[in-house]
């Protein structure tokens, strides 16, 4: 068994302090911005980010480095402004990411698990389209299915957030410019369930297709792009990071956005486009802090890329938020917290790949060297038996995949060693946390309803609002 | 038993819109208070509020009113300034209220549960010590004991936080304008371990002592005042405004900054004071949502007295923040949660209240009485046996005062009827929320570290930095 000593290049060496342009610091943003209509604008989602998984990012980020995250060192400079978010739904105070991204891309609330489409039957138009029609470029960067929630509420309407191979049919009537992410699983023919060779269409309707980081690398524009670099969601960062093959072939949120941005920026008329952490959320679900925290870094990186290019631009808004929180983790008091926490910087996998090498076969020594050797993090006799029994049952309470393993106990006995605690498993009802830079961000109200970010967005690029013709 | 239809003028009532003064919405503030000085500072602190006490303070008293809360409100409005605020201490990524209250007090990081003094013994001169030799009206108001960690901060020189009936003498010899809060335990000769009658030693001093709604409303200045109002903290807002004695005996918060407000306004120099709503932090340990929620809304009430005072003022700098989070509780997603969360509109008494009428010699019967009563919760049978077996076990995982009640069993039974959740009984290392109004508060940064605060306000009111002579 590996020793963690042996992974001393982490994923906080690649999210580290090498990528810290000194744009911000050069560019006088506030008189730089002023009175200009913003020609593009980034929408930054780090999805279902408690307060928690904001501040431990930083904190994680802080002790490693003597530098704070990319979102917090926005807040020492000359020309960001801040809003708290409230972020119910049309029919719940608590909201999925569907009717939450639909309050952004539509405008209105809607239900939970519905896309831009109201409670009577109404459809919202989603705010790419709008975008579009006005001559910009756009798109979609996301960890997750580009065809999930938060990138398909910018994009479409659908009842339901479920229709994902129709979504990823109607993404080719869109011919949006750029959409990246994973969800091979709906544009395979051997895996769509109507057998259907959806890249071969997109490629007839002459757009690019990119199945790796290096065809990624390789485009050059001309052409609308669909990237797809993963079956299902990407791997989680702190995997990706630590795994040669995976860092190979799968881009990070960060070469996304950059290659995104390069795609996109001499469009005359200006791009827009929206930037999802997808799998804070998933972490956050499955209470798997190394996972949560080392995407929330990977998202960070991201913002920091968003923010050099509109310091050097000049005409970017980045909008950077939530859509919700999820799990409310911390970190918690107690006689140690300092070297309890130690433990994340030197962690290398995340809980769903440690769960994922065992079976219900392996040994409780096994178990607990495993999870040694990767987190550093000593698990008695006991815990190990437990989480081995654990496998012998089907278990239903998970998010997405990782309802088979278990996610949650593991993360129970793991708080002892890391002093992150979580409330639940699932969304909360908490304002959240939003952040802007650039022009038409100094016309922010400290606290908004997440609907009107919709119009915001319009007003600050002065393009007019658009409905469907019916 | 009585059903909870009798309580029909519930705590909301008392905290509702009849006290919303048109000040704010009449001024022009951001005009009012350019380039002045800030003669007053209003230091507000609501002790332990994670992001969801905020929030769901918030959400509850919208969905009951219509408007939102006096804190959110105030983001509405021309003038507030926001910052996010880092909480660590000396010692610690997560802080206990003494470190966090004297990172503002003396303006250096000290280990946790020391008031004010370094690691290495050195003494930091405690704020309002330094206002007092600049010709201010200084003073503290509090919902727990006047002597507890965070109005000493502001004050006192001590090792430990636990030398509460010292830091009672030593208010003797400091003689500040106006202290009031609970503590009678510190005070009172027959409750004191030496005997000492503290209240005559005050009122030799030509210290004036009010010891009752009644007493505080009939002073009139000329002298510094004690309040002491309870033996220990003052009772939860959620009990006081539910039973007619506490109504009439003991002050809200708003009740007491009012008064505070009146006693020191018209000295020449200008007054600095801190407000704590202290039991915010002790509802959280407890996870005694009622309490929690309905004393974050009693701490909202006096945000708005402050406000309104700071609004017609124009000299008053008002900082509304909290020292560090506290069980990260959030309204969690399920299919009824607007149901749920409703259930809260109507509670009258405090988790804590109700589980003081109870010990081990009661039926479950009468367990699920109680609670549905007050509640308006129905806990299975199984769940009152669960909560009488408590009883009868000494149980030492609480703080302060819940200890020997099962208050941790009753919030985790509660969670499914409510939808609130928690995620552990002791502070969090987040970063807070930080609000100002008021002269000086332009110049606040989006992100501030603790201790900042000091030198902030320091300079906001023109005062020069002061240091023990030795």
């Amino acid at each position: 068994m590996k020793r963690r000593d042996f992974f001393r290049n982490g994923v906080l060496a690649s999210l580290g302090v090498a990528s810290f342009a000194p744009g911000l610091q050069a560019a006088n943003h506030a008189s730089n911005y002023k009175n200009k209509k913003a020609k593009n604008i980034i929408f930054m989602v780090s999805d279902g980010m408690s307060t928690g998984t904001l501040n431990m990012a930083d904190l994680l980020f802080y002790q490693k480095t003597g530098k704070r995250s990319r979102w917090m060192d926005l807040y020492s400079r000359e020309g960001v402004t801040r809003s708290l978010m409230e972020t119910a739904s049309a029919n719940a105070l608590v909201t999925d990411s569907a009717a939450a991204g639909s309050s952004w891309g539509g405008g209105r609330r809607v239900p939970n698990g519905s896309l831009n489409i109201g409670s009577n039957g109404e459809e919202h138009m989603p705010i790419l389209q709008k975008f579009k029609a006005a001559g910009k470029a756009v798109g979609c960067v996301t960890s997750v299915q580009i065809t999930h929630a938060t990138p398909a509420s910018f994009c479409v309407n659908f009842k339901s957030r479920s229709a994902q191979p129709e979504i990823a049919e109607k993404y080719l009537d869109l011919k949006f410019d750029v959409m990246m992410g994973g969800g091979d699983e709906f544009f395979d023919a051997s895996k769509r369930k109507d057998g259907r060779d959806l890249y071969g269409d997109f490629k007839k309707a002459g757009i690019a297709v990119a199945r790796s980081k290096a065809d990624m690398e390789k485009m050059k524009g001309g052409t609308p792009v669909l990237g797809v670099f993963s079956e299902g969601g990407l791997p989680y960062a702190i995997d990706r990071e630590n795994d040669v093959e995976l860092k190979k072939n799968v881009p990070s949120l960060a070469e996304m956005i950059r290659k995104a941005i390069d795609l996109m920026k001499n469009n005359p008329k200006g791009f827009a486009m929206q930037i999802e952490g997808g799998k804070v959320d998933w972490a956050a679900h499955a209470n798997d802090a190394p996972a949560l925290i080392y995407d929330q870094l990977d998202f960070d990186e991201a913002v920091g890329v968003a923010l050099d290019f509109a310091a050097q631009d000049g005409e970017t808004l980045v909008v950077i938020t939530t859509d919700h929180g999820n799990s409310n983790p911390g970190l918690f008091s107690n006689s140690k917290v300092n070297e309890k926490f130690a433990n994340l910087y030197t962690t290398t996998k995340s809980n769903e790949w440690l769960l994922m090498q065992l079976s219900h076969e392996n040994t409780p020594a096994q178990v607990r060297d495993l999870i040694e050797a990767y987190q550093g993090i000593q698990l008695t006799n006991e815990d190990a038996v437990a989480i081995l029994k654990d496998y012998q049952v089907v278990n239903e309470e998970g998010m997405y995949d990782s309802g088979k393993r278990p996610m949650h106990l593991l993360a129970q006995l793991q708080a002892p060693h890391t002093s992150i605690q979580w409330g639940g498993t699932n969304h909360s009802g908490d304002h959240v946390e939003l952040a802007m830079y650039g022009p038409g961000s100094q016309k922010l109200p400290a606290f908004i309803e997440n609907y009107q970010l919709h119009q915001f967005m319009l007003d600050a690029a002065e393009v007019g609002n658009l409905a469907f013709a019916y």
